[in-house]
Parts: structure tokens; C-alpha cells; sequence
């Protein structure tokens, strides 16, 4: 159990195993980690371009609406992105929905004006247990921050919106990878994920397909605590997909959470969004409209497979990349690694 | 058509033809007027208690779900509102999620740590043709102020949240009216809506069954602008009834509206959000669980006409008592009344 | 207001005013009228080819969800239509979903075999005061003699499926119309509609904006009745929609029903369903996927504009063409176009 | 792996390890085996008196919408099931549905007259690889025949509903399990689950927590087919839930079904209904509406494990105990049984 992540499935991985894998996709985080505060954001960029602009098409998945996340009912009703993704705590939403709109303006100055307004996209977890969370310490200066230190290189575990979060009693945070899908022999589509844990009770815990949970309680209990989490598990591809196909695909991300152990608690917010860099859509009616050629859906399999297997793959990194953390009022999270390290012994 | 509204339907009116007809419920605003900043915040508060530890059912219908409606999701799962519900422009939602979070943090300051966050509930239009809205002029301060002044007596027109709104490319804004049903000739409810009109197209306006957009065109064509409005309409009842109760009244807003001459356009998020004071939820399972014994649902009807025609009453209101505002860059938006007294001549 | 039916709205209608406007779209009725059995069965086709080779993109809107239609579940998933739509009374919902499923298994031995199974289609309302609903005099025979019948020219009032529908305590059945959408000033589209009226109170029934019921209640009053009825909308344009913008043009045959004094009763099964016939997808994924450029979204007010015209010139069609039925039990609905010469004089 | 079948999670089984648990609950089966005929009728009453008079709250959660169920529009409106919940093969549904009303007229002759239609529930799989699906063969005599049969103690495997069902390549069918959930350490509640298990592709089947599959395809592979199947959850539950508490409910079958190695294939209608015995909604609104003490939202997480622990083992029950069955055309389906004993030796 000890020196790799375990992996899932059977489908290839992506060069990276990582959300990157699909063409254009960068990751940036910005990280605050100072006393109390263990906070983050972390931000996916679909293409280099500005989504505004050229918007992708998306769409959500709410399995467990317990959240605060910001840009859902726009996207449910126009299957459009229109803004980076981003992830922060649940109490700085507000300020990372301002960033986006913020910056949005100032890349299109009509914008609220001459033009109709812009849609914030912002998911999020509750990292209080670590981080102070009323103090509300992220900023537009950090949104900033992750959208330019975005790359294809995505830094793991307690980083970006993930620096805070806890997962399965441990420390959880930001996780990816990536699963290549093979359609009918012929076309090969790239399904990525990216998740922020923060979910989880310890004795459930499925790593890899083993009772890990089990053996750690059996090990040393850890004191019960109700599910206060979330995910957020973001989906990307490179397949022609349209807003109805990608919601089917993000709702895969539920099969994937739940082979880890996880029925989806009340007070977790489990949401999944799925969006295709195939395509864009121009944001004025006098841009362009693209001739797409959708997968047929009998073809889809593939790509839902790909789908719940990078999410649970993309959890595994999360745990298996989190180092521990102590934040506020000296609350701990463990690693799970030396604890899967000292059960080898 | 000069001296008085018309009257909608045929259901009695409350002592005030206002939301705050329901027992318990008040209106607050706060104002900002000054130059190219024409614009405010709305609070309507539930009960006079801390709606985080006593919640209400409450359900929103989404007919067009072009809007950045903040708090919906978990509405949508949990059937609760835990926040006053508040109304602003889009671009300031942040700015008044932030600011929720803020109060009820300072009210129960276990909120994101020992227990779970609050879920701010903040419904908009963009108000930006008369008034900046790339400013973001609102603060937690006018929150404050709009929570402050609430009370039973509700301004209507072009104040708070309503100051910058346009309806029908006349000056729109706050409306608000109630309605008496009678359930099978024992139960008397009563249902009120408050409406934030920023939409419409001015040669479709139906004026209480009069087709008044068609006489205006006559008179002098209105400038040809596209959809970019939106209408948030907010219903209120002391029937007891259940979220998916709610969600049903919600639904019959869409109704009232639409007889004013929408079709729901494109680019118009139109929002409907229903809640019932009969009783409340406690927020920790400790808390006591009311008994309550909803309406039935074949009974229903009564309340679904006292929703439609209140909304539909509310929006004559708003456009009744809203006067004309010059704002941003001399953009102005004329009332309708000295436009009706002129036609009567 | 006695020669002819109000015309809604200022959208020019095509050549023949109804749902066959839009190219290759054909209905058909079986209507049974003998004694107290006074229903039948209506077809539309999307088009003349096998609808489960080539399948439609389709989408519905459950306005009020009091209603046994079939098909919808699967719809909503996929966004395909792959059988005509076929309407009738509510307890031959079944029989004519069996003759759906035997139809489509004759042309395509392999269905439920080596191929998926089919999704038959069936809307509803409940024609029960005419028709003695319980003897389910209706059967794939009536099924194939619709089929058999369709045509461009579509027969109107109390035909086929609309044989024993009331509405506002009136005879009701089978309306249609279509409306030109122009788009940009340069692409014109049809949407055309055809309704299955059987909902309303008399009292509240608004036509072509006139408050009609007020004034037959005021010559003689009718017997109250609870709203137990339902009205199913059928859109059908040749514009390029998605399933998920046909899901929200069908949302805006809501605006037309309620201009006509609809607040969507809680016994009412309101139901709207919209295909397009601008492209076909393949049942096999072996078939070639169309590459399709659809409306641009800012686009699409003309065509809800168009569908929500059509669906209110529709009902009053339905209403204009209905004549008095006496069915089971002596019950009786009088046709409305008497009552209004009656009023004229 | 031999003797027993694994035991899902750490909640107690009731009495029986079945639905039927459930105090009221009963389940009856008819089963049609005879050369390529391999099908039948599954019936669950929800209480012992009449399900029209004496409605139940319940809500369901479509997971993957390609299914042909019916009744479902309804149910979500009104959170109420009304007849018993019938399961049968794809083509059966509109037999068994002519049936449910048939047999709710004969109890309530004013069922589409003087009072509203009854809404039937089916819900089904194709078992079109064993039975000869195009035959519907199915009638209402053999819905009578399931009815007439139901008590508390439930066949399990290739019984009713489940005859020809396929599930992983090998022979599925019905299964049955319950758990207890105790909440805050008081009130303890059984949540019971009935699967029609017909899903799954063979390499993926994972078994009480070990991948099987993989170790069946090591020994002998399957030929490979595209996922066809479907699977029915349905739960059942003494705790006092509304509906939109059970849509809740209902979706944790999501987990359960994930941790069997299904993704929610395109293809496979997966579906899940729960219902609550705790109180009843009379039909008329002249009855008595029941004061209702809803089981606290925090409260509900394990209630929400025992949904997904008890759909699990219910899947592990059908594949347990269904036997070989050998169909139209010469299909046969093995048991999973004698497989496991050869894994053992």
C-alpha cells in the first residue's frame, strides 16, 4: 500500500494523469497558509482564451445540494461556461464571484452595460474545521494570483482551495487525473478530472477497492464527526459533447465518490460540473455559431466510465498528495500516507 | 385608466395590498441615489426572529433561469430559507451574500465551525441602464440599513433594490400586493408577493387586461431594445404548506407575469421564490420538530389564483408608484403615470 | 366578435395557420362519437420518415405535473423523440402506448432484441365528463386509423383525441396555429403549435384579451367546477434547437396559457412538449451524426415570442372550432361560437 | 465466497433482510416461464388498505432516464403514490398500467368521473435477451395473480418481474434486503429495498466489496456486450419523510448501485423510488390531512446509509439467488452461485 497511489480501473491514463491531459486546460491555485488561516483558491481555465468570449459548453450535476456554490442556475439553463472555473472556501464565494466579475469587466468593458452581464462560476467546501473561515481571508489579490500561476503542472493535496479542506478525518484537498476513452475502436477522447475532498466519515473509507477505513478504526477509532464536507468534482474532455451529454457525464462523478465510501451525506454539498473544450460558443449573436458533430449517444460508455474512474482516481491523489496540516485553535489533520505507511510495517 | 391602478382579479386584498399582510413578515430598503449610482438593496424579512435558527419552507421556480441568483441550489435540496431574503443588482450579490454571512456569523458564531454555514439568499436584475453597476456602489452597510428600516409599510417604485430597475422601457422597480383565499369556504390565507420589475418589452405591456403597449407604440415608438431585463418575484403565505408545496405557488407567478405581456425572454431571469410562515424548523436537531398538518393538496387552487393575481397586481404596482430617474451617462427612464394621464386626455 | 377567432399577437401566421406549417409535419385523428364513448386519438408526425431510425430532437415542459402522460422520463434523458406523438384520454394512455411499441417493433424486427427498446410517447387529459373513460373504447386500431389519416390539412375542435375535452366549462379539443419568427432580419423560421384543450373556469376565460368569462358569467352563470382538466401543447419549428432550447421555447407555451385565464389548476396536467425538424439523429450509432449549427441563444426571442402566440391562437382554434357534444350520461358541453353571436346581438 | 452471500456495511438486517421489513409492507410476484417466455409481474403494496384512498408520500430519483417507466411525472408533482408499485418487463408496462386502473375503477367507481384519474406506477427493465419481449406476454390476469400472492415473505432471484432478467452477463432478477438506522441514538427506523436487478457489465461486477469480475473474465471471458440492462431500486421506509426527504432517500440507491461496478450505463434505466408507511394522505379533501412530525434534516444520514447499504445487498441478494434460466432463441443466463463454488475449489 505504501509506495504508489493505488490505481483505478482500466482505462489508460492521460501523459499527466491529470485534467491537463485535455487539450488547453490549465490549473492555477493560490495558497494562504499562515496560523488560522488555511484557506486557497484554485482556478481551471478551459482554453487560453477568454471565456466570455468564447464560452464552453457545461453542465452541472447536483448530487447533494448542500452548498453555497455560485453560477448554477445560469449554467443549468444556458449549458454555457463563461468564466473560468474556480474553487475557494464556502464564506469567501462572495469574494471570488466579484474577482470574476471584476475581471470579466475589465476585459470587456460593455459587459453589465451595452452588454447583458457576466455569470461568476464558484464551487466550493467548507474548510472551517482548519481554516477560520469567518475571517474570510481570500481576496481578488488570490483569484489573481491562481489564474496567472495556471499551468498544466497541477500541484496536489493541501494546496490552492484545498489547503484546508479535510477528507475521511484526514487532510484532504485538491486531486487529478485523467482517463483516455476509446469509442468504437476509433476515436479517443480524454476525460479529466479535478476534485476538491472534503468529504468523507473514516470508517467508510474505500481506498482503491480496500476497506482502508475499517482497518484504520480498527487501528485507532477517530472520534465521530457528522459529514459537514462537500466535493466538488469537475469534469473536463475534448469530446463533442453538448450541455445535455455533459450533465449525464458529470452525474457519472457520483459513481466514482460513491466507490469510496461515500452515500452522499446531508450536509455535504457533492457537485459535479462537466464541460467540453470541443467547441466554443460566441458570446455576441453576430459571432459564429460552430457545425458540431455531437458523439452519437450510444457511445457515450466510454467517456461515463472514464468519467468515474478519474474522479475516484482524482480522490486517491488528493489523500494520497495531502500533507498534514494544523490550523486553527490548533486542529490537526493527518496525512494519510505515514498512516498507510505504519500499517505496512 | 388616471386616478387609480387597475385591480387585479377577483380575490380581496389585505388590509395593505402588500406582502407584509402576512402575518409577521416585513419589507426594508435602503436607497442609493446619486448621479450614475441609481440603485439599492430589498430585504424581506420572514418572521421577527433569527430565520437561521428558525427557518421557513420555502421553494423557488426558476421559469428563466438567465440570472445569478445566489443561494438556490441548497433551497432547492433543503426546502429551508435561514436568511432574510435579500433583492439588489446583479453585480452587488457578492457584496450582500457577504454581508449575510457576516450577520448571521455575528448573531450564531458557530456558524462554519461547530456548525454548518448559512446559505445567503440574494435574488437580482441587472439595473445597469440607468444605474453603474460596474461601481458595485452597495455595501454590507446598505444591507444593514435595509434590515434596519423594516417594518409592515412598504415604499414602492424606484426604491431599493427597484431605484435602477427598468420595466417596459418605462421606470419599473418594487411592487408588492396581496390576496385573500378562501379554502373551501373555512380557511382563510392569505398570499402576498413584493416583485422587482426590470423587464418587459414596451409594445407587449398588458395593463390590467388593457393591451397599453400597443396605444404607447401608437402614440410614439419606444426605442427597439432587447430583452436584458429580468423580474424577481417573491411570494409570501400563512398557509401551512411544504417546500414542494411552495414550489408549486412559486410556479404561479409565471402566470401573473405572463399576462402582463412577458414571454419570459431570453435574456430576462425570471425567478420566482415562495415561503410559508405557518411554521418554523429548528436548526439543530435538537431543536423541536414541529407537528404540522399541511393543506390538502386538491385545496390548492385558491392559493395558486391569490398567487398569480397578486404577482400580477404587484407588478401594476411597481409600475404605478415608480417615478422617473435619470442616471449614468443621462440615461432616463419616464414613469408610466404622467404617460397614462396624458393618453386619458 | 362573431365571424372569426381573435388573432393573437403580430407575428404573421403561415399559409395554413397550423402545426403542419413547419415542413413535413402531418396529423391525424380517429375520433370515436357514438353515445356515452366520445374520445378518439390524435397523431402528429414529425416527419415522414421512420421516427426511430430518425429520431427528432425533442424536449417537454411539465408545467403542473397532474398528468399520466408516457414518455417523458426517457425524453427528458436523451432529448429524442422516436415515435409521432400521439394523444388521447387518460385510460387509453396505455392501449395506444402498445400500439406504439407493436408499430415500432413491425417496422423493426430487431427492437427489444438486438436493439434497444422503444419509447413511446402519449400525452393526456382526462375526457371524462363526455366520455365514459372507463369503457377504454379506444385501441390501436384507432391508433393506425389516425396514423393513416394524417395530412397537412388538420381538422379542428371536437376531433380526435379532442373529441370529449371540455374547457372553461365549454367544448373543448383540438386547437392549432403557427407563427413566422424572423431572426436578425434574416432567417425566418416557422413555429407551429396544436393543443389538446380540456382545463379552465369558465369565469376566468380570457379571449384574445377580452375577459369573455366575466361577461358569460354575467348573462348566466355556470355550475362551479373544480379544475380537473389538463391541456397538452405540441410545438414543432424548423429552427436548429438543441433539446435543451426546445425544453425552453416549450416552457413559453406557458405564457399563452395563461393569457387566456389559466393560473395552471392543481388538477390540471399542463403539459408542453417542442421538436425540432431541422436535423435528424440516427438510431444506430453506425449512422452518421449530423453536424448542426444551431440558433445562437440571444437569438431565440422571435421563436418564444412565436411559441407562446401560437399556443394561445391555438386554444382559441380549439375553442372557435369545438361543437356542442352530449356524451355520457347526458352530459353536455355547448360550443362557445353560438354563446358569442348570442352575446353580438 | 461459498456459502453465504456477503454481508454490505455495518447497520443490522431486519428480521427478514428484506422490504418487507417495512412494518405493512407486502410483496407478491407472478411469474410467466414457459420456452421464450421468461417474464412476470412484481407487485409492493405500501400498506394493506386501499393506495388510492390512502395515499403514501414518495418521491423517486431518476439516475439514468433511459426507461420507460410510468407514473413518474406525477409522482414528483405530488409526492404521492396512489396504487401499488409494479414492476414488469419493457413491453408489459402499458398491460400492467390498463391493469392498475382497471382494478382502482372497480375499487372507486368514481375514479375519472366525479373524482380525478388514478395515477399508475410501473416501472420496469427489458429482459428482452431470455424472453421474447415482442409477445407481451404479460396481462392483467397476472398483475391480479401478483397482488393476490403478496405477504411478507419475498422469492427472490428469477421470480415475478425479475424471471428473465439479466444482470452482469449472468442471470439477475429480483433481490431483497433491509437495514435499521438509529438515529441520535433513539429512534431507530428500517429502511427496506427491492431490486430488479437486469444491469451490469461482467468485468466490472464487484461482490461485497471484491472485484469479481475481474477474476470471472481471468477465468473466462465474456463476450463483451454494450450495456442494455436497467435496474429498478425501490425503498421503503417507516421513518416519518416527506417527499422531497424521500427523493433524497431515493437517490442514495445511487451509491449502493456504484459500489456494484456500475457507472449508470447509457443505456440502463436506472431508477430509484422510496416511500414512507409513517402516515397516509386521504384523497379527498373532505379527509382528515394528518399532523405530521417530519424526522429532522440532520438527522437523516443514517437513514441515507441504510438506502445505499440495503440497495447493495439486495443487488447481492438477485444475483445470490437467482438460478439458470435458458430463453427465447435458445439464451441462457447462468447463476452466479455455481461460478463462486468453482472460483472456491
Amino acid at each position: 500500500m505504501m509506495d504508489q497511489p493505488p490505481r483505478i480501473g482500466l482505462l489508460d491514463a492521460g501523459a499527466r494523469d491529470a485534467i491537463t491531459d485535455v487539450a488547453g486546460v490549465t490549473v492555477g491555485h493560490a495558497t494562504l497558509a499562515d496560523g488560522g488561516v488555511q484557506t486557497g483558491v484554485t482556478v481551471i481555465h478551459p482554453h487560453a482564451r477568454d471565456p466570455f468570449l468564447h464560452k464552453v459548453p457545461a453542465a452541472a450535476a447536483v448530487i447533494n445540494g448542500f452548498g453555497k456554490s455560485v453560477g448554477l442556475v445560469q449554467l443549468d439553463e444556458l449549458g454555457q461556461l463563461e468564466t473560468p472555473v474556480a474553487l475557494t472556501n464556502t464564506f469567501s464565494v462572495p469574494a471570488i464571484a466579484q474577482a470574476q466579475i471584476a475581471r470579466c469587466c475589465a476585459a470587456n468593458p460593455e459587459v453589465g452595460r451595452a452588454w447583458s452581464t457576466v455569470n461568476p462560476l464558484v464551487l466550493e467546501c467548507n474548510d472551517g474545521y482548519l481554516n477560520d473561515i469567518q475571517r474570510m481571508a481570500v481576496t481578488a489579490r488570490h483569484y489573481d494570483l491562481a489564474c496567472a500561476s495556471a499551468g498544466v503542472e497541477v500541484a496536489q493535496g493541501a494546496v490552492g482551495a484545498g489547503r484546508g479542506m479535510s477528507s475521511f478525518q484526514l487532510k484532504g484537498g485538491i486531486g487529478t487525473a485523467s482517463r483516455q476513452a476509446l469509442l468504437c475502436g476509433v476515436a479517443r477522447y480524454t476525460v479529466g478530472a479535478l476534485v476538491l475532498a472534503n468529504y468523507g466519515v473514516q470508517a467508510n473509507l474505500v481506498w482503491g477497492g480496500q476497506p482502508l477505513g475499517r482497518r484504520l478504526a480498527a487501528r485507532q477509532p477517530a472520534r465521530s464527526e457528522p459529514e459537514k464536507g462537500s466535493i466538488i468534482m469537475v469534469l473536463a474532455t475534448d469530446a463533442p459533447l453538448d450541455a445535455r451529454q455533459l450533465r449525464r457525464l458529470a452525474l457519472r462523478a457520483a459513481a466514482g465518490l460513491a466507490r469510496t465510501g461515500s452515500v452522499y451525506g446531508h450536509g455535504s454539498g457533492d457537485i459535479a460540473l462537466a464541460f467540453s473544450t470541443a467547441y466554443t460558443l460566441p458570446h455576441l449573436p453576430t459571432g459564429l455559431m460552430p457545425a458540431v458533430t455531437l458523439v452519437h449517444e450510444a457511445l457515450l460508455d466510454p467517456l461515463f466510465q472514464a468519467g468515474a474512474d478519474s474522479v475516484e482516481q482524482a480522490i486517491v491523489h488528493a489523500l494520497w498528495h495531502a500533507q498534514a496540516v494544523t490550523g486553527r485553535d490548533g486542529h490537526r489533520r493527518d496525512a494519510l500516507r505515514p498512516l498507510l505507511q505504519a500499517m505496512d510495517k
